[in-house]
């Protein structure tokens, strides 16, 4: 392999570069590119990785060796920059340009509880800085290492199913373990079971970032955020080691284990994970789909669906009208047989929203949503476009965030932000964001909802917009910056989760208060009174 | 009314002190009480209150009278002997004996947010301990003023329903309503709706105390613990005012709010509460009960509906073998024709157990639910015995608690003691608590399964025995010391929804480990650094 920042960049092999047709009119339209502007030579990264050496001191290195495993301790210019960053746009951005201002001094990988125990107290003493990383597919800057130190890599060893308890519904794991192999073993253990938890970054992400930064899958809607797969863990910190107990539920004062659910490496290194599972009943799922007419009468219908106390859809999403006429552009469905009986039908292009819903669990129980859900859809204007919609987007439901390498490659800015908002926010905050976003020459931006609940529901904005060139970071940063202000003042969380990592973390004390903060600090002081975990502002600590 | 130390003892005068013939018999039965053993003479606390004089410096008498005004602040002997225990069966049986070692100096009552913050201010500035309460049915030793101080009485004033939302479907509430406050005004609002949550307590308890102590009503099962009906918090502490943000869900770091949920006065006041509410569909609730062969099969047939992916019940229950033959004795059943029947087909007293089954949401749903639970129960060799028995059980669904007064009479210590557990540790931890409680002479135990998740459930003990007259206490402390570490050593929770209190605060450590105790007394100190709010061992902590 190439040892280039362009290596670095890229989503593993798999994944093509190659702009759609329908991507590449859509960019024509939107930005007024030219046949000759799709040229993928922007900023590509193409130069080999070049890093000062590692600035650990060799006792240091020795005692690592000693610990892990010389080939457990990479000290590398390739293996460092490697886990420099993660999968923000900025990041990328950086990596791009051949900006390494402060790799980790190391990335080791252990493969027992006590080697990480070891290193813990190592780092400890001798005040190193350990950033505990998995997938590393942060968007918040959640796994640099501003302070150098240790890249603590779970993925390579410690990455084992330990126990799957069919009569609890259990499984046990070590926190390395990447979604498609706990999903992989679960499928094809006992009676088959599945965990239910596919985030956007399934493919690379793994259990321990999950629980770190508090995610969400795409069928959250059922199966609950990571919040809720979570029945007990394991933390080995600087001041000791916590373990909670595995019970259904509790009342043994505040729920400790939650501390640690969005602690994004900053308290301690998870080391064990007991998560719910459920049997795999996947051949017994329903889909539907609609379109509505506008973007109102979809969300009442969403909020209408999930009060209605006859159980939650797994996959809940709509596509607000400029996202639903982006995947038709795209999809070529424009203009077609079918597009021109839609209209005729009132579902007017600019106001149709796209919704897609997968019903998870018992057969019969989908069966009922089922029936239930499109007289909902149909009381709100609804026209029902049935299983295959959805079955084609489940096909490629991880694909799209793939798309932000070629788009870069051509010079084009992409990112993506999310929040959660009550129901009687949403419209008003989506409205707010749209305009804020607009008010920037040349962009699209796309949005949907995702994560559902009986209370409200997230938000996720997507946007293209062509690179400020020779400013790109100043620029993006600024946009970023309104975008966020713009979601926090309209009442949306700062994130549903993403998490907040070093990107959002200027926005938490307004969030939380200085109360919120200084409670936050204590509790980092107490489990890691030298600052070594993941330090450098991650959640706003320091 | 008579301001006696039984006053104090009684729950409130709705309740009749009469025991029903069937309790009498079976007292009679386990423990050789002749008709001459039922005076209700023993221990009857009919001396009037006396009380050494509060011990609040008048300046700060007149400060909280500047504060809340004069009818605010009481220092009476009574109404500070009504403010010195929960109702734990040691406050009762200290009570009875006129033991009141160390009441509040003052009961203040604030009326406002203004006022609490200025309290906590006031007290905090002089060290002066404050004990938050509501209604004040703690069974763990929660309310105590170990520390003398004030006890903050949110019931009297700041019981107000501040906004119904019926869009996001959320209640704000001040801490102090109470349960039938809270249902009536949103049974009767819009739409009408409910919150769901129905503990024991209900007649008495307050909004406030469900948060702080972690509690679960009798239908949590449905509508979940109080933990998940909480949607964000207002706390008053000595450090500073925490106000969460209501999100239907987040990722901003970890959740801030839980450490509110089980913090048992010992961190803040709570002065706001946001939960979740439903519609109320009570119209469309189903209903069905069963007998059982024995409790294996109830637990798995209970175990299996969890599992199903059809629903989860509201009510769901389980009683004992024990519990049940105690239900059937009392209500006259035994021996009759249906008796005889069910022995016939198999349901062996002694062996056989009652299951109690609601259903609340979507009328259809219900319907569909209740089929599916009628399948598992038969394939687990389950009787169908319809409506009737789970609509009387709800009838009288607070009762069974107000029995303790008219037992303790008798000289019968009788109390309750909760864990939950995971599916596959539950039988024989149920069978471990019996063993060592039939290690007692004269011993009547009763326990039921009554709230239920898909990985575990709860485990509810119900225990009577004869007094040791002259050592009630110690002989109490001893027999409950040995069931907890029963408990603690067969995989229980020390508690699923009565909290940890003083009572249970000795086993903290050992159950939550030295770090974990260390992280909750470093939250303590920074919200609380002189250490006032409900000081004294809440929780293990100092």
């Amino acid at each position: 392999m190439e040892k280039t920042y362009r290596s670095i960049v890229k989503w593993g092999d798999k994944h093509e570069e190659i702009l759609e047709e329908g991507v590449k009119a859509l960019v024509k339209e939107k930005f007024g590119y030219t046949d000759d502007d799709f040229q993928p030579n922007y900023l590509r990264g193409d130069e080999e990785v070049i890093l000062p050496d590692s600035k650990l001191p060799e006792a240091v290195v020795d005692s690592l060796i000693k610990i892990c495993g010389k080939e457990n301790v990479d000290i590398s210019a390739y293996g460092r920059a490697l886990h420099s960053y993660g999968y923000f746009y900025t990041d990328l951005l950086n990596l791009r340009k051949g900006n390494i201002a402060t790799p980790p001094a190391a990335v080791v990988s252990p493969r027992t509880e006590e080697e990480i125990e070891e290193i813990v107290h190592l780092c400890n003493r001798k005040k190193i800085a350990i950033t505990p990383v998995g997938g590393r597919s942060s968007v918040t800057r959640g796994v640099e290492t501003p302070h150098g130190g240790i890249s603590l890599d779970l993925s390579k060893h410690f990455n084992k199913v330990l126990e799957v308890n069919e009569t609890n519904l259990t499984v046990t794991v070590q926190p390395g373990i990447s979604g498609p192999e706990l999903e992989k073993h679960l499928n094809s253990f006992g009676q088959g079971y599945t965990c239910g938890h596919f985030p956007q970054s399934f493919e690379y992400s793994c259990v321990g970032g999950w629980v770190a930064a508090r995610g969400a899958g795409q069928e959250s809607t059922y199966y609950g955020k990571i919040d809720n797969l979570v029945l007990s863990l394991k933390i080995i910190a600087p001041a000791g080691v916590i373990e909670t107990k595995t019970f259904p539920a509790s009342a043994e004062g505040w729920d400790l284990m939650r501390t640690f659910i969005g602690s994004e490496g900053a308290l301690g290194v998870i080391t064990r994970v007991v998560l719910k599972i459920k049997p795999n009943r996947e051949e017994q799922a329903a889909y539907a789909s609609f379109i509505m007419k506008d973007f109102e009468s979809a969300t009442k219908c969403m909020r209408q669906i999930m009060q209605s106390e006859t159980g939650y859809p797994a996959l809940f999403r709509i596509s607000d009208p400029d996202e639903t006429a982006t995947a038709f552009k795209i999809k070529g469905f424009d203009n077609s047989k079918e597009d021109k009986i839609l209209k005729v039908l009132g579902y007017k292009p600019g106001k149709r929203c796209l919704m897609f819903i997968s019903l998870k669990g018992d057969a019969d129980r989908n069966q009922l949503m089922k029936k239930k859900i499109k007289k909902i859809a149909k009381k709100n204007g609804g026209f029902s476009t049935g299983k295959k919609p959805v079955v084609e987007w489940l096909g490629q439901r991880y694909s799209s965030s793939y798309l932000r390498d070629p788009l870069m490659d051509i010079g084009i800015m992409t990112d993506t932000v999310e929040t959660a908002v009550m129901w009687d926010q949403l419209v008003p905050l989506w409205k707010a964001v749209r305009r804020y976003l607009f008010q920037r020459d040349k962009i699209h931006v796309m949005t949907h909802i995702s994560h559902v609940y009986e209370n409200g529901a997230n938000l996720y904005f997507t946007f293209l917009s062509p690179m400020k060139k020779g400013k790109e970071m100043e620029d993006y940063l600024q946009l970023h910056k309104g975008l966020i202000d713009s979601i926090h003042q309209n009442g949306g969380s700062l994130s549903h989760h993403h998490g907040i990592g070093r990107a959002l973390a200027p926005w938490m004390e307004e969030e939380i208060g200085k109360t919120g903060m200084g409670m936050m600090q204590a509790v980092k002081d107490f489990l890691d009174p030298k600052g070594i975990m993941n330090p450098g502002n991650t959640l706003g600590l320091h």
